[in-house]
């Protein structure tokens, strides 16, 4: 399915008309403005807040209740060591280039994307022309770029270009360098050498205490790692029972070097994210897959990408499962949750696809990765991950702290079986090896079944044997057969321990809620007399909109003043959220500007209200209206704005 | 009115039963305990996250949706120059002090507070004994506590201790020292010489962009900020109508310097935050006190505080107003409506009290400050403040930025009077004064109209005047007539300008939700005999309650099975929040550990419920049972447990 830059009406889609609708509005405006703004740091405005607000509840409803998830709170500010063992302090970074004339910083790979897609641009055009690129410390202006190549490429150059653009996910520092120095990238204001590029970590860092003479802590750049150290009072407060999730709604935080795309890619940012663990053993079957088995995806898997096409598929998760192009049911399970939740939020289902992560894209802890991404004017863009994180953040965490991050389940029957068992003397090994005492007999542990087998051997022959210990001394350790004994035994086990693997849907509310105003966005022109030619609206659903209710007397008359009461309070009485605009601009203009807002109802009180106390009802999307008397208007409104709710079917 | 420290039974509160039982069913657990644990940080786990969320759905419909405030979701993350204006950098701060021995930091007015404390109850016991004190970097821990002063003391000296003890948050670092040294005060470990006190600020420092090479931001102490930030935007989306309030529920955060008291002093907290913009020259009016004049309230005034009394007055807010002991209608009214909030949550009424703050204690940015206390175990705790912040937030982020943060107003009529104006002739006070020029010129700007008028005489006479400048060389400045003219003039004012004053409530939710479960625990003694002998109940309101129903079956026996997963989803399609626990313990244990996570109403399946589709509802407080269908069952459920938000008055 391509997906095309137009509105739900078929209009070409412009983002500039939509942009400053939403500044114009409130939707949303730059942090700290007044000071002269701070880069990927935005305010949400009174509607996108109600917008915000109405996800989450909604988001709330359709996962956690539903699913009978373990929400849980977790602090953002988390101490060095946790990051350390996640491995976000060593691999959570971008590399930066920095110019050493001008000082500005560049993220590496941006930099050398726009430099090559430069040339390339300009070698297309076959002609020498100036090229503009972004200059990422300030997206808005556009600088003329100082590059030397600007002219017609060799194919074999150009040819070579596409091909380091396409594989640009696989470089580090060194590679980056390497590029720079062979493509001769310069700093594009400057023109002169780059330093070398240079690992920025992503966190953010601060002191935590007051004793702290340098950062010990981190914002949390993900809720997930909140979750994973609670998991045993989770399996606690779950009774033991498997398969089961937690979840949690939160900010999180990425100082990204040079943000752009406006809500995109933020600094500071809302997520959900939903932790499902799972039994490896267990085929990753689910409880409910058969009730969706039948719901139709669009898919882009791994081969498709690999072999250099962006070819959707459509097909049903079942089939998607059993050919094993999604890997197991629990995967599935919620690709369609996500794929319902977004559907019920409003978003265009022509433009949402779900992308196989390739390999080389994967965060270090992924082991299979499926991207909602959604289409607007930036593109395909990933706004739901649904990952595999295998057991890794569980293990590692338990590694650390020696907290017993696994399940224990009572076996139906015992399980005999031989294995080779260590023993150490701790008397004469602390002794022996002092602070790295622990070290080594981690290193032991650790050690496989078929080491141990061999060693036993070695250990029966030499009576002592040599093993790696790659932090301590000279990398290798002897430990003679007073310190250590290895073997076989036979072992019945009525308990079977294993470490629960994680499947993480994670939500980038920000990212959907631009999408969403993307999708709903559209003009009317209007032939009606009272109503300005041509409008903006945005269809939002009943059930998110900010406002659900606008109130317009037609006049300042004192005589619809009570009725303006009764109605505001009615509509309170039933917590349906709503606003007056007793405003002298006409009826037409005041539900124009309502449209912009999103806000799908409106009433007016006239004449004929004083009469016999009846009201209009005017739906946005068609401009229909209705007569009908207050208690009735309200009550349909309150239906239609719960109904959304709980009946919503999802079509595709 | 005295607070007694029992349950709503008459029990008397036992605080370790309250907070076992809280860690044992996972309300909050330490962050990052399986790390050891990071001071002053708590997670939530699954009831207390559902009940923070319920928490803020009710006060969205309670505050934003009832008074049509104007939400806004601002950034955590903030650049320093917005807090050296707002006076946190300079003013944010605690006194610490130091071990230079042990490395030990104490927070001063605490470490003072706890030695005079000791000794004043050493005097007390006229014996020498030994005292203990709290270790505030180890709360959990005792220490014993080294002081040499350790016996009865004279009457003069009782008493100044006794002064000091009532005016602490008075002093400053220099204030705290001389105490140090008069009292002679010691490393309560070590028995040395502390270093002298120091100021350290309480906002968590952090690092903005990849080439920040020293902290450049904050973490947010208050959303307050953030709003105010905003005005301008905001008074043009109320369409420049004056009043009106804007809210913000959000994370913030405090770096204590010794955190403690559990829930109660944490390092990051969600608050919730409104911003009342108010015509200082309206009298602070507001219009729905009319409604709510009648309410009473229970009052702490500052003069009773200042006779050395804690006594309270009930009174109704509308005589409080009129007889000035609460300042305004508007304050008044925001009073109120934190009291209807409070109960509403569940709340004890005899808990509840308004306490005026002093002079000395109130922040650097208050006028006046009522404070919501709630009684608990730890006395008497501020969990609202209801702040009035005068227009000094608009003011100086105004003066910093140039930004118009005021009101203008169409006069009805034109005002004319007399005023003193100044002249600059900028050409020439450019070149004289350089860098200094702008300086010079707000001077003479914020030049009263006495002052002025002064002047301007003497510029006559003299042809020159001196201008204080304080942070321009020596302080003063001369400017002669080429410079300046200071001249009376008529003018015609057909728009007012103004700086609204700001009303602030302000919750600190983890405060008021910790304060609710102490309120609704209680034990009861059962004598059913399939229940055990005594059990701890939280009686959560149903309306914000974490989990709505349990269901339960008799057995695990499989006729269950299909009307286990028909009244789950009958919940589920009303929203109501629903677990099921087939475990194998006996009902009546079952029923007792919801009991404790605060679920109001059960639900069993049983044989019966297979031959005629009858189920049982049981109730939490009085555990009284009523047959019925299910269809039944769930209506009444969802219309209490919707019901409490609309139709529940608010009794005292």
């Amino acid at each position: 399915m391509a997906a095309t830059n137009t509105t739900k009406t078929g209009q070409p889609f412009d983002r500039d008309v939509l942009d400053s609708l939403l500044r114009r509005t409130g939707f949303y405006m730059p942090s700290f403005e007044i000071y002269g703004g701070e880069k990927g740091l935005y305010d949400y405005g009174p509607p996108l807040t109600a917008l915000q607000s109405n996800f989450v509840d909604l988001w709330r409803k359709h996962f956690v209740l539903r699913e009978k998830m373990l929400e849980v709170d977790t602090t953002i500010i988390t101490p060095e060591p946790v990051f350390i063992t996640s491995g976000h302090v060593a691999k959570f970074a971008d590399f930066m280039s920095k110019d050493p004339k001008t000082g500005e910083i560049f993220r590496t790979d941006h930099l050398i994307k726009q430099v090559l897609g430069a040339r390339l641009k300009a070698d297309q055009d076959a002609r020498g022309q100036t090229i503009e690129v972004e200059k990422p410390d300030e997206p808005q202006k556009k600088k003329k770029i100082k590059d030397v190549k600007i002219e017609k490429l060799d194919d074999a150059v150009a040819q070579e270009y596409n091909e380091t653009l396409a594989k640009l996910d696989n470089y580090d520092g060194e590679g980056f360098n390497e590029l720079i120095k062979k493509f001769d990238i310069k700093g594009p204001t400057s023109g002169v050498d780059l330093d070398p590029p240079k690992p920025f970590n992503l966190m953010f860092q601060t002191y935590i205490g007051p004793s702290a003479d340098k950062p010990n802590g981190y914002l949390r750049p993900e809720t997930a790692q909140g979750q994973f150290l609670n998991f045993q009072k989770l399996l606690e407060f779950n009774k033991q029972k498997m398969p089961f999730a937690s979840a949690s709604i939160g900010k999180s935080f990425r100082n990204e070097i040079s943000p752009r795309q406006g809500l995109l890619r933020v600094r500071e940012f809302l997520m959900a994210e939903i932790e499902h663990y799972v039994d490896p053993e267990s085929g990753k079957k689910h409880e409910k897959f058969e009730d969706v088995k039948d719901v139709k995806l669009t898919l882009l898997n791994r081969h498709t990408q690999l072999a250099g096409s962006e070819k959707t598929e459509v097909m049903t998760v079942g089939d998607a499962v059993s050919n094993k192009v999604i890997d197991n049911e629990t995967l599935g399970y919620f690709i369609v949750r996500i794929q319902d939740f977004l559907l019920k939020l409003g978003i265009d289902p022509s433009k949402l696809r779900f992308r196989q992560h390739m390999a080389n894209e994967m965060a270090h802890y992924a082991a299979d990765c499926w991207d909602a991404e959604l289409f607007g004017s930036f593109g395909w863009i990933e706004c739901v991950g649904c990952a595999d994180r295998s057991a890794y953040d569980l293990t590692v965490h338990m590694k650390k702290t020696g907290a017993p991050l696994v399940v224990r389940e009572n076996l139906p029957e015992p399980r005999k079986f031989k294995e080779y068992q260590v023993d150490m003397n701790k008397k004469k090994l602390g002794p022996k090896f002092r602070k790295d005492a622990k070290a080594v007999e981690n290193a032991v542990e650790d050690l496989s079944q078929d080491l141990r087998e061999k060693l036993s051997l070695e250990l029966k022959d030499s009576g002592k044997i040599t093993i790696d210990t790659p932090n301590i001394g000279n990398g290798k350790t002897e430990l003679d057969k007073d310190l250590i004994t290895i073997e076989q035994r036979e072992v019945t086990q009525h308990i079977r321990e294993y470490t629960p693997n994680v499947i993480e849907p994670s939500f980038g509310i920000g990212r959907i809620l631009y999408h969403l105003l993307e999708h709903v966005f559209w003009t009317r022109s209007s032939e009606s007399q009272d109503e300005p030619s041509a409008r903006n609206v945005l269809s939002i659903p009943p059930l998110i909109a900010p406002i659900k209710v606008l109130i317009v007397p037609l006049s300042n008359h004192l005589d619809f003043k009570p009725f303006l009461r009764h109605l505001t309070s009615l509509l309170d009485e039933m917590d349906v959220a709503n606003s007056i605009d007793d405003s002298s601009a006409s009826i037409g203009k005041r539900y124009s500007r309502n449209d912009e807002l999103g806000t799908p109802f409106g009433i007016t009180v006239d004449f004929q209200t004083v009469k016999d106390k009846t009201i209009t009802l005017r739906e946005r999307d068609s401009t229909k209206q209705v007569r009908a008397s207050q208690e009735d208007i309200c009550a349909a409104i309150e239906s239609l704005v719960r109904g959304g709710c709980r009946n919503l079917q999802v079509k595709r």
